[in-house]
């Protein structure tokens, strides 16, 4: 590499790195955290700069004469291919049109682009193509574009996948975290950590009592029913990489409040609850790929509640949080025991190639 | 991977494969030549099939109430990321305008999806990453969304790019190979052959008398003056992977034609034809990115010619072939003795990773 970086210094714009933390690539800089954090500040939002990426959302929404549209990019390299409750095809669609549902966009259309490697089972490629087509159908969208490159056996890892979606704004107003603020509850739509403990379960051929299956789900529909109720959704987030501890911790950042979350409100599974146990875990860092917390003003918080509560991906909804005039950035947990937690965003990922 | 597709029978859904040539993926699955067909033709669009799709463009056109939106996507692994006239960065950025200006619109905005791969030297990163941000600013473009993944190392090969694009259709007829037709004729923006063979002189160690730059270039601007000059383009198609002749091939073979190319009026510069001979290749079959052909009736020819000539990026464009009324889907060309010959398609791609 070290030869390709003096080649570089031929063709390139000559203009100084800014310093970093470490002069390589860390798996931790895919991990949601920190480091994946100081690699959006410092190489990418600098450099790319605009008002679009500067709203650091799940995607950008962009102005077209009558419509607004929301456009955003997702690659998928998530070990092993298939895990229970879904496949890196499901999760490749599912992911997309998630991002696409937090920007309050119906999803519209979906390209795919593959990386496979040399050596590849035609039969493992065909099996994912076929569940990208059926969680496609699932989420009402079409793939209408796409592009396949090989590399080297050894220079790949079976397949990787991007998806890009773009999808029509349905809300007349801006959710976005700028929109958050002191009185706003947080709600959840189910409970945490089945995606990040099914991969983990799979990976590392742990049997747990009962078999964790990945919450993996289009998000699209309902979010869709809240806006369709006229709710005013202040900002949504999608609990990937990083869980719902990151997600909060950029909300509470990029909107310069603090949020108070509750433990004991947060719903998560016996098994899932076991199996962190067991690893050392703690489940609001774990990923998810169906669930999402909503910011709505305290006034909105039932109706919204209900709404999530009629429908399947929102059964065991419920206020987990509340924003607060306190420290800007600053998130606490309430513990079972009534004492106060600060909730810190973690260097890395507690699993590498979660999704 | 036996393993893998093991377990991938316990969680998707069951439908036999259709029968393929290989039973695994072979590098030329990703050249751009038969294979690659056979891998959209079998597996892809059988799956996917929808409308969008089934017309086989480089990009899709999406209706959205008064606006119509072309949308494409695009991977990007070339080795070595740094070569003469751009690096992996700006071709990650002119590929996707250029599939968009292929569709006739506007580039608005682009995705940026990355695959890093863990040990990369920040330094190279940030280099890329000024090359977009370069490429982008020429190409009149923002990056306003993003993703970053990082795989452990030896699973991948430093940098893998997708760029999605959205752009606005700014023609009003259509612009597909099903519009081309007997008595039209094929005009081409400049010679060819110059990106391959800049890669492969780079990757090989080669030295030639005269050090040849790839021609990647952004092509939104001279398509639009076209456009803007009331020009009825019937298709149009960049010439990357697999060259002029694929491009040609596939495109008689969707519009159900015969195309006739004309050797002695397709320019090759001197030291991209010395390269060639050197290496056995035909430079037709070499992949270009800053290269098109514009499918226009007779009538518009020579206006089409004037506007590409007043650019800089179609100084030495020229009429290279015309379309005729005989067997569909056959490509001849006529050499400079007066024969004619039967252009192929190569089953794979005379370079692997050339893009």
């Amino acid at each position: 590499m070290a030869s390709d970086n003096q080649e570089a210094k031929d063709f390139t714009p000559s203009c100084p790195i800014p310093p970093t933390e470490y002069p390589h690539i860390l798996l931790a800089h895919g991990g949601g955290g920190t480091l994946s954090h100081q690699l959006i500040e410092k190489i990418f939002v600098p450099t790319f700069g605009n008002a679009l990426l500067d709203e650091r959302h799940d995607g950008a929404v962009v102005g077209l004469d009558n419509n607004k549209i929301a456009f955003t990019t997702d690659s998928y390299v998530v070990r092993p291919l298939f895990f229970p409750g879904g496949d890196i095809g499901t999760l490749s669609v599912n992911g997309t049109v998630n991002d696409l549902a937090m920007c309050g966009a119906r999803p519209l259309c979906l390209s795919a682009g593959f990386v496979l490697e040399e050596g590849l089972l035609m039969e493992t490629l065909w099996r994912v193509v076929r569940s990208m087509k059926k969680a496609a159908d699932t989420a009402g969208v079409q793939i209408v574009t796409g592009d396949t490159k090989v590399v080297d056996q050894g220079k790949g890892d079976q397949i990787f996948i991007n998806t890009s979606g773009v999808g029509v704004i349905e809300c007349d107003h801006l959710i976005s975290p700028s929109r958050v603020r002191p009185g706003d509850v947080v709600l959840l739509n189910g409970d945490i950590g089945r995606h990040g403990m099914a991969i983990m379960a799979k990976r590392e051929g742990l049997e747990f009592e009962s078999n964790i299956e990945s919450d993996c789900a289009p998000l699209a529909d309902i979010v869709l029913e809240m806006i369709a109720a006229g709710l005013d959704l202040h900002c949504l987030r999608d609990l990937t990489r990083g869980g719902l501890a990151s997600a909060v911790i950029e909300i509470a950042g990029s909107a310069g409040v603090q949020i108070d979350l509750d433990d004991p409100s947060i719903p998560v599974s016996e098994p899932v609850r076991a199996a962190c146990e067991i690893l050392g875990l703690n489940p609001i860092y774990v990923a998810n790929e169906g669930r999402f917390v909503t910011f709505v003003d305290q006034n909105n918080a039932d109706r919204a509640l209900e709404i999530l509560r009629a429908h399947p991906l929102g059964e065991d909804a419920r206020v987990v949080g509340n924003v607060a005039d306190g420290r800007a950035g600053l998130v606490t947990m309430r513990t079972a025991i009534g004492t106060q937690t600060i909730v810190d965003m973690l260097s890395g990922e507690q699993l590498p190639r979660i999704c």
